[in-house]
């Protein structure tokens, strides 16, 4: 999308947030309002009621809102001194938007704030809100047909628990009823595929009220599925001369004083009094750890790169709100790999990462991702270490590899890593939802840090730079975005139980128990349903647990040697000689098939 | 060793403790002394010297020590009401005695307290210490050829960084001069063998002064060892229907206040305060996680026994002090192992696990271990969970299996986990020191606190019973004790290097380096060594690292198709066929040879 529509965008979905407030206020006038930001795909408002409301009472304020849009209402600007800021909302009774001036002038020492008041068809005021500006000209610019009240949810004043609780209502908001369609049949698509409903269907990961939110237990079909994938990422690096190493999740603070991530970062990391009264820290990242590793014997360019993989949990303080299913955890397992090499070897080590990254989202069924190189913020240069001309040059060398790669990308500024460049890689869903999903990273700044360098052919130091790469990133926002782009349909060779042996009845019971302990015997991951449930209530089972065959055996299966194959994605079923069903899987799971071939 | 044998040694080694601080007292006056306790293979005792001494001075007080054992003192026992002896210690000038004292009277309330003094051949007094007893007659009973001062170390007086530092001599001590020759070259041999020394030279693991101490960083090389050892164990386990599960590393409190580990180990734990303000803590143990796998699905008795696996550091606040090279770390990784179970499907689970332990410390070239019953002290039954009937019937399944298994075994009591009691056991290495590694754990307790069941064929709440299972136990520790044990020379398979490729001068490089190619393509792990450096150096660098096989080319071999193969344990040099070498070493690698087959 270009961002000039993007702009235009978040400009009516806010208009759209003052005409939710309006209405708010106009059904319920001793209702308290807070604030109202644009955000992805609409909008929402914080209000303190004063008796709780729930989405039953959205259709009224649905069409109060259509009304102010059809009556276009303009934005006036009105400028005015704290002081007379603070005494008309006093007057409003309206204590948060008095607070807030309050706070502008003790923390930003304003002069001026502005109230941005609704001017009604007769020149009336309708509704005023503290606000900085950026509406729509008339509220007939916001498409009437185009939004959709969406969910309430409860938040705190300020996001602090201590603090009033207020009421969030969230809007879906488009340029365009054919858009707003669109985004609610993606929404509804999502709500079937969400990762936590098949996860829990499929057994894969559970949580525990007494371990605590956002730290997933990986079962064992989960962690099998972890196993897989990671040995896959494993399998391609090992070919091109990555090494694993191990390191612990804990370190002192000075690693971080030293990296710089402790002046970046404090917040987030989890810290750790010891009992002989040190700091230390849980590693919220790798990449300092492992320079510790290559820095431990002195290097010559003989033994460069050094490549190291880990496959390791690093931990980040986030807060309980904002903890969902897999795609935001505490508990992280990133695949990580760093290469420690010459500038000369960075475009050769790149397009090694690359090339491990397009086979692994092509084999796990993504296609082609969309490439964008995050570059710093020219206007915020304060927020990256290392000078304009490390950044120059590191830039440089990125956009000269995406070229001679030959792909179409676009350039994010402000989106690079505060030590360097990256190249970021984007997956588009089943449902057309993006995700951003593997990085390339380029290091300038840790050598110089930690002093890591080589020694050249002259026998003089050489500074060295860092590549930071990890392909699925997070295994947990992986896998929450790997299952529900495939809603758990998985390529059979990832797949925790490939298959699931059904006796028709209990005459049948000893047959297909031989089968299922065949199957097994050659590597087949199968489940046996043994017959005291009816086998339409298995088969149903199967289909919940996404067991991608269901093998049914009665008399015709015995007497002919076949097992009869339901596949569950197609629900066709077809006869097969058992040894041609085990050709099947066998070659498919070594092809690392996308689709089944059977059924 | 007979007990009896061993509290007669413990006897006599305290003895010499108080012979040693008469000869220092009578070396240098106005040392102060503190305590002198029996030790594992001898004695020690803590001093407060006013000038530092050094190893050195040794022969000085040895000869010293002589000449008061072969006075043949006698030990008289007076006791002392706390106030006679404060005033007794004071006029010897002696502040340590007197806190002593004080903090009897505090702590304990003692109303008499003992003076332990030596008398001269003449009947004179020759030296007086604060002690409880427990004294050979004469000195002559300990023997004067037996013992040996061994080294000076720094101590904090009661073990407190803030308090005295204190000079602590530790002195070696047996019954017979031929005890202590032995044991002086075991130590001799063990200070060769040291995995500190060894893993710098194989470049295993190393520290970082930034991360901190306790903390390994696993090198290419030592992350690769760990995966094959730690890849057989889950090769045994998962031929005996084990599945491997994943946990975060960290929980909120209230999972170690249900498991009772909160209570009982709090201090030992890494205590993390989160942003929210809530308590969490690093994991020291697995159980308590794996009991909410197990718990997040109603289980029937058809699906047990559910047998989790997993390989997972665990975290320690070991004070700085402990700290050992790999023997005793912050960061600990087992390789644990859970199973849930029926009371009646008991015994064939802990055979089973059994069977992995003899399998594993065959293959890694320990031989048979020593088993050792480790049941509850009937004296301090408080310090465990559970009923007595519990702790009885556990017992006494534990006894049966060990019975049924045909092995000889000895009890400890009061070795028992405080959850249940455990199967110990222990490998002698190849010096005779003896290192306890893998436990078999039953615990009745921890499926109370969770309320683990299943529901058994009568439809009913069946409670059942946890068996802890971990092979390698520690894989630092392990680690340590394998280095040390093959004092580096390990079988081929689990070799980091499996063999060097040196050409002889710089015409035989090509080669050379095309052979290390082709050694590469089939699999093995090998280091090409060119000929910068001279061949004698090479293979001298060759044997430092450990590598089995050096491999050396020259014309002779390159015109016969052969390579000269150099065994670094025998050293003995004999020219094979290329694919002779290539045959041997997949043979042995695939057989998990202990020894190598070539030279």
């Amino acid at each position: 999308m270009p961002e000039t529509h993007l702009e235009e965008l978040a400009i009516m979905r806010h208009s759209l947030a003052h005409v939710l407030a309006q209405a708010v206020l106009k059904l319920w006038p001793d209702t308290k309002i807070t604030i109202g930001p644009a955000i992805d795909h609409g909008c929402y408002y914080d209000f303190k009621f004063a008796t709780p409301i729930s989405d039953t009472d959205f259709p009224t304020i649905e069409k109060e809102m259509k009304k102010i849009i059809h009556q276009g209402q303009t934005f006036r600007r009105d400028e005015l001194s704290p002081k007379d800021a603070i005494s008309y909302w006093k007057g409003k009774d309206q204590k948060f938007k008095v607070e807030l001036i309050e706070d502008l002038v003790k923390n930003e020492n304003v002069e001026m704030v502005t109230n941005y008041v609704n001017v009604g068809p007769k020149g009336e005021d309708t509704f005023a809100d503290l606000c900085r500006g950026g509406h729509v000209e008339s509220t007939k610019q916001i498409p009437v047909d185009g939004f959709k009240l969406m969910t309430l949810a409860g938040a705190y004043w300020r996001g602090d628990e201590k603090r009033d609780q207020l009421t969030r209502i969230y809007v879906a908001a488009f340029a365009s009823k054919e858009e707003l369609d669109a985004y609610l049949t993606q929404m509804e698509e999502a709500k079937k595929r969400d990762h936590r409903k098949i996860g829990k269907e499929m057994d894969l990961f559970t949580f525990s009220e007494l371990v605590g939110p956002g730290l997933p237990l990986w079962t064992p079909r989960g962690t099998l599925m972890r196993h897989l994938l990671d040995g896959f990422v494993w399998e391609l690096r090992e070919e091109r001369g990555y090494q694993r190493v191990t390191i612990p999740h804990i370190t002192k603070k000075e690693l971080y004083e030293k990296s710089g991530h402790w002046a970046k970062f404090k917040d987030d990391l989890f810290r750790i009094t010891t009992r002989d009264d040190h700091e230390f820290a849980m590693k919220p990242m790798n990449c300092p750890h492992h320079t510790q590793i290559y820095n431990h014997l002195p290097r010559s360019y003989k033994n460069l790169p050094q490549r190291y993989a880990e496959t390791t949990m690093v931990y980040r303080d986030e807060q309980t709100g904002e903890l969902h299913g897999l795609s935001r955890v505490r508990s992280i397992t990133q695949d990580d790999a760093h290469v420690f090499c010459r500038q000369s070897q960075v475009e050769e080590e790149f397009l090694r990462v690359w090339d491990i990254i397009d086979i692994f989202y092509k084999t796990t069924g993504f296609g082609a991702l969309k490439v964008r190189l995050s570059l710093h913020d020219p206007e915020h240069f304060e927020k990256y270490l290392g000078t304009q001309e490390l950044w120059k040059n590191a830039e440089d060398a990125i956009r000269g590899i995406a070229t001679d790669r030959g792909i179409s990308y676009v350039e994010a500024l402000g989106e690079a890593a505060f030590y360097g460049p990256k190249v970021d890689f984007i997956a588009v869903d089943s449902i057309g939802r993006e995700w951003q999903v593997a990085t390339i990273q380029l290091d300038i700044n840790m050598p110089e840090r930690f002093d890591l360098f080589c020694t050249n052919e002259q026998g003089e130091k050489e500074r060295i730079v860092m590549i930071h790469c990890a392909v699925m990133g997070s295994l947990e926002r992986f896998l929450s975005t790997f299952i529900e782009h495939h809603a758990g349909h998985f390529p059979l060779w990832v797949t925790p139980i490939q298959a699931a042996v059904l006796p028709v009845a209990d005459t049948h019971e000893a047959h297909a128990a031989q089968i299922a302990s065949d199957l097994m015997e050659k590597g087949m991951r199968i489940e046996y349903m043994n017959s005291s449930e009816s086998l339409g209530k298995r088969i149903r089972e199967g289909e919940t647990q996404r067991i991608p065959y269901l093998l049914v055996i009665g008399d015709k299966e015995i007497a002919e040697g076949t097992v009869t194959v339901r596949n569950i994605r197609t629900k066709k079923q077809v006869a097969v000689p058992i040894a041609e069903f085990i050709a099947s899987v066998t070659n498919d799971v070594a092809a690392r098939k996308l689709v089944l071939s059977i059924g």
